[in-house]
């Protein structure tokens, strides 16, 4: 059995997720939102989002880690707070010794809804079928819990592959 | 006297340079630049990045931190990659207990040349002029020591604003 980390990264609201994977079976062990606070300075507001990911990871001991690639649109002041975001969000679980897996965006709606151009709602309900325990996430811990069941998926082939 | 490190990121090179400042006259302390190699994965360069930079705050226990404002280009892929480089160049100083400054470009060299449109060759040939102990640095590190400079010219200014 291990723990796997999804984490969808964000300067306001990072989601995560932590499931357990024992074969084929997927369970759901915990998830929720780190936020920021848009007052803060931006280095105070990823110390905060460092801390909380550190403390999410301690609380949980997950085995693996799994992130979304970051969606790059054509605002490119949107493009720098994400990459800020997401590069605590690979931070963190490097450190602490977990292996970091990236997803994109695309290949996460294939693998939790069947199709590559689904959306967040069509996740979230996914999510409620894959995870029956998993009570009403929010939007980004749902998102979070998809990234986690999509390394599940991936994760035996990419060892085949390594 | 205080020390100042300034840090200009970069996923492939974040120069760093550590100044210090006893009233209105600077002296060059230190400069380097802290190189990840692109065959690692991301996570492993940004973890990279962070020890190097623990590493140096450690030995030269700088008091204040100042990070350039990294430029947006039209390259959504280069702008996320530095967005997450420039995450860990903001996270480390602030985890260290550093106030953290940022400045653009453009201020960065009007402080150190005068002008807001000087090239890279202009910023390294002053920062030998105001620090005249900092030897043929390093591009990364000369545009390093002009944010560290830019501190010390701004921050009075900027205690008295706040």
């Amino acid at each position: 059995m291990i723990r796997i980390i999804g984490i969808d990264p964000g300067l306001r609201r990072t989601g995560w997720g932590v499931i357990a994977v024992d074969g084929s079976r997927l369970s759901f062990i915990a998830c929720g939102t780190i936020t920021s606070d848009g007052n803060d300075s931006l280095a105070e507001r990823l110390a905060m989002l460092h801390d909380g990911l550190v403390e999410v990871i301690e609380a949980h001991r997950p085995h693996e880690a799994a992130v979304e690639d970051t969606f790059v649109n054509k605002d490119a002041v949107a493009t720098l707070k994400l990459g800020q975001a997401r590069g605590i969000a690979l931070l963190v679980p490097a450190k602490a010794g977990l292996s970091v897996a990236e997803y994109a965006p695309n290949l996460i709606k294939k693998s939790v809804v069947g199709v590559g151009h689904a959306d967040k709602a069509q996740v979230q309900a996914m999510i409620k079928v894959l995870l029956p325990k998993a009570e009403l996430p929010s939007a980004d811990a749902a998102d979070a819990l998809a990234v986690a069941v999509t390394h599940a998926h991936h994760r035996t082939a990419r060892k085949l592959a390594g």
